[in-house]
């Protein structure tokens, strides 16, 4: 494996709870993982760092080093935060431009991000709809004589997977980094409201790619929708 | 590879069509390649063998010859016919539990069918539902200790995609064995009205693979939809 | 116009509140105009014949009467009751037979049926399944060399739309045949209970028929969703 | 409430898992709760019972009583088994008539049980469907002067939702019967492989009701869909 | 009920076709119900009102003062317009804010709004996504401590349903206030051309929910489709 | 005939591809036949013309002199280019008032567009959302007293349908003009690597044409789906 892959996301921690998990296994194996953070979420997802008279530089901030922490444990090799605001998140070209910048420069082969529809959290279609946008662009040669082959788009799992209508047909055992992604879960105290939740999300899907998977040793998993056709040599590994 | 491959089409000229590449690939590569054919397609898919005094016998027998001479050229283990009659053709509870020996028999850790929908062809609907039956009772303990670990489930091209809701995930590079497919094809004279558009299908989906494929080269291609989430270990080959 | 029309319904009334407006259309421009009824409709749609001791023969008799009546007012051709009992109506390959060869004796170009799911009629799903089969037995040689060119098949309106995810592609401007429509419903005591909500269904279909259409003029409408891809030779009339 | 709820299963173990929480909590306000299992699970969901020479029968008497216990934990009224088989499970109109009649003699006003769609169980789709059909055999006049005023159904959750396309709309707080739902887990020892499973489903679905419920208070939940249009008198509690 | 109810649409006409009677019920039993207009409608929904030489602010002005005497007869609590021009409306973060505010002020625990398709009319999308929108913003701690629990969505019935894939799974019964509904209707003489129309979508609603109800007796109603699960108590009332 | 039709597209290229037959055989039947280019497809659409110095205003002129020579092959009647720029396209509300006033000019009673979706190319489905603006716009007298009858929209094929959700309800047999599209798609020289794609494409919908039509000789086609009902006044031709 020597390709590179690119996860995007609209709120720092989404990258933890959704595919922290596949990070750290690529990332083990070699592959660069580069990160964009679209905000810091510090309006909508950080509800326990605002007190009486919090500054917003301060929510900022503390979000922006924890991100940096979790992004370490996983073996993150590039992270850039674009300070978008969140709750809502504003469509911005400029974003597009520089997310299909980070495409062109990280020949990424696969990118993961939020699923195209979310009644609960529109920042999340407007990140997915934002990726798709830069991956264009990315493979314009208008834009630039270094145009990449498009990738392929993998969707990760949404707080409520059935609100969103998201339908995975790919399950991934992160069994082997399970502590990797745990203790980057960890090191995000902000939300700690989410650990257990997640935690149980990764049990679920480990529970069921254990029942299909070869070895039936899948413990922990994540839950992948891919957008574009996969295009392989073989049905079978 | 050291597993094998189910493949269990309504008619016996769809395992040619939908995935003769895909089977001939497959073996060439060592894996076990079984069909299973419902029906000789002799009423409503040998139009061609039908003239004043056919008897409905010879039509079969006709069939029959063209499936095992296409299968031979493909390279496939076994062959069953089931003989159930088409247009349309019968539930049967036999032939599910048929389907689902020939599964603990072989292993099969893959099956390609027919997809769920197309209102131009019931007999593909049934054949998916008598399919997905089999898995079942396949992997049921209370029929015999030999049950399997379920397997994944594609299914292959129907004649017209829109029609059918069939919305592939999978598109698989068969230019190295377009030669073997193309020729399974012509051994099918009774359908011979159907070479040039599935030659057409599989030019189609070789450009859509070539698109976004590492190397570019793929020139045929086949377009299958996964029922089942697949268990990886990487999001990357 | 020369070619024939077919109408195939789960109950007797279906016919008058669905498409009795089709049928006269159609009849009264020199179509042939088949109707089939599966049942009578005596156990689920037929609730005021029934008193103390009705006997089912004779709810089945007046159900029979109120339908040759209504056909009649719509100018239909030929009527065939196939008597398979309703509230669950049973799956039938002799109805699906004989649908078969009324489809070659008429060769009806169109079809008109019920809509495929219905949760709270499962009979109505069942004939358009049964139809569905009829048409593949009617364009098989290996059935007699009369076969047909498969029909195009036309779903009418079911009572709640939303429930059944009817979503119609066509109305049918049916002003200058209301008032044998009416007639026909009126023909069908047994079920005047629907009486005003089917004026209602033609109104509102008239109604936003009226607000698209050249002329403006339509007053009553009814609806329609095709299953197969219209084949045209102008995409304006 | 004065009401009963009608629970109807393919497999004795399904009410537990998917709505054993709904059960108790009605049952404790005086609700009767009746259940139907239509088959015991032999083939399929009892892996653990089946040794080098188990009989059938012995595995069926096992999870009867597994069945009954639990039952009786949750607060049940009437149980009826109907021993249809499993894996596959066939269609059976004696016993669509026979939950028609269990409806009409319980005058159920909701209904809970398997959703529409599951690839991997089609035993779950059938029994949807032959409830389905109960129900119109149930409000037709034609089968009996004690027709019933159509009952709403719920599905209740299946293993993998995504894979069923389930859609949840109604979230139920369990919390204070818990202890019930999870004793009668305990009561099935030969499915004990699903106790952590679904202890993870009953918080993950209380989770999410706890972030929009009115009290918060929610820690276990479970999750249904309903299939026909609730019919109420205000928008809010 | 002691709650609050929140209301927003994308023309001044809406709200009285589309959920008059929800309203009217509500705010007899003492909720207050507050409305938001983001458009006039004068572009597009006020036809009658332009002859020669009409002032757009002549246009406008005459359907704010329908649409103040019409929320008057509702009992509507406060009502603001947001004048953003209709045909199309444009996008505004100016207006999601406000709305964001109202919501805050309020603490509204459902919303009343527009379906999220709707092709012929894309002011009504625009609407539900903004009305999302301005939900997250408003219960996000980084915009105030006065963030809400997010309430839940209920979209109202479109002018063509199915064009809209507006699914609704709830009706309520309006009949006591169908008087109010109505003279509401006549308080709106520009759009007179609808009154019919939608008097017959509450006759047809009406029906559908008379047919299922405990009492039988709603002889007029409307349809809603929640957007998120509702989070429950019991099964049943 | 005395209609006219307006085309719309994101790129130069689009037309000829996709419903340059539909062109061709309108205009020579006496339709005005309009054409609005959003981009010249510089960016994304013109590959091969992209050198090492290459400026980008040669490549806007080159890409626009194929347009007009395709645009005269097919009988076009005025063409007008917005400029907007590819890959991705901005979302122009000028742009917008200015379609909405060539549907005004012309009078247009079909509008040919790209579908829906199309995760590979958010430019098709702004130019869908675009047009369905304008098509708003251009019915309200608001906006002047020319306003229009609301025109029916056809989608015309995207590149990989089954990606777009693409499913085509109307073929139209384009056999008679092939010869007129054949000459347009090279005129195109810039994108000769897709003559053969698309000379398969027609042929497989000529095919599918063919097997239902009235006289089977379709041997070259285009497919369409429309959005709105098709308001008619038979359902036979």
């Amino acid at each position: 494996m020597a390709s590179s892959m690119l996860v995007v996301t609209a709120h720092v921690g989404d990258f933890v709870w959704r595919c922290g998990g596949a990070m750290a296994l690529h990332a083990q194996r070699g592959v660069d993982v580069h990160l964009v953070c679209l905000s810091y979420g510090e309006n909508g997802e950080s509800n326990s760092a605002w007190g009486d008279d919090t500054a917003r530089d301060d929510v900022k901030a503390q979000r922006r080093a924890e991100a940096e922490a979790a992004a370490d444990i996983l073996g993150v090799s590039s992270l850039d935060f674009h300070d978008l605001g969140d709750y809502p998140m504003p469509e911005s070209a400029d974003s597009v431009r520089r997310i299909s910048e980070t495409l062109r420069r990280t020949r990424a082969s696969v990118v993961l991000t939020h699923p195209e529809h979310d009644p609960s959290n529109l920042d999340h279609c407007r990140t997915f709809e934002m990726t798709l946008r830069a991956r264009m662009q990315a493979m314009a040669p208008g834009h630039g004589a270094d145009f990449v082959v498009p990738p392929q788009v993998l969707c990760f799992e949404p707080h409520q997977t059935e609100l969103c209508g998201f339908r995975p047909n790919v399950l991934l055992d992160i069994t082997q980094v399970w502590d990797r992604k745990w203790a980057a879960m960890q090191a995000m105290p902000t939300q700690r409201n989410l650990w257990a939740y997640y935690e149980r999300v990764a049990l679920q899907r480990g529970a069921q790619a254990g029942r299909r998977g070869k070895t039936g040793g899948a413990r922990y998993g994540e839950a992948f929708q891919s957008i574009f056709p996969a295009v392989v040599s073989a049905l079978m590994e």
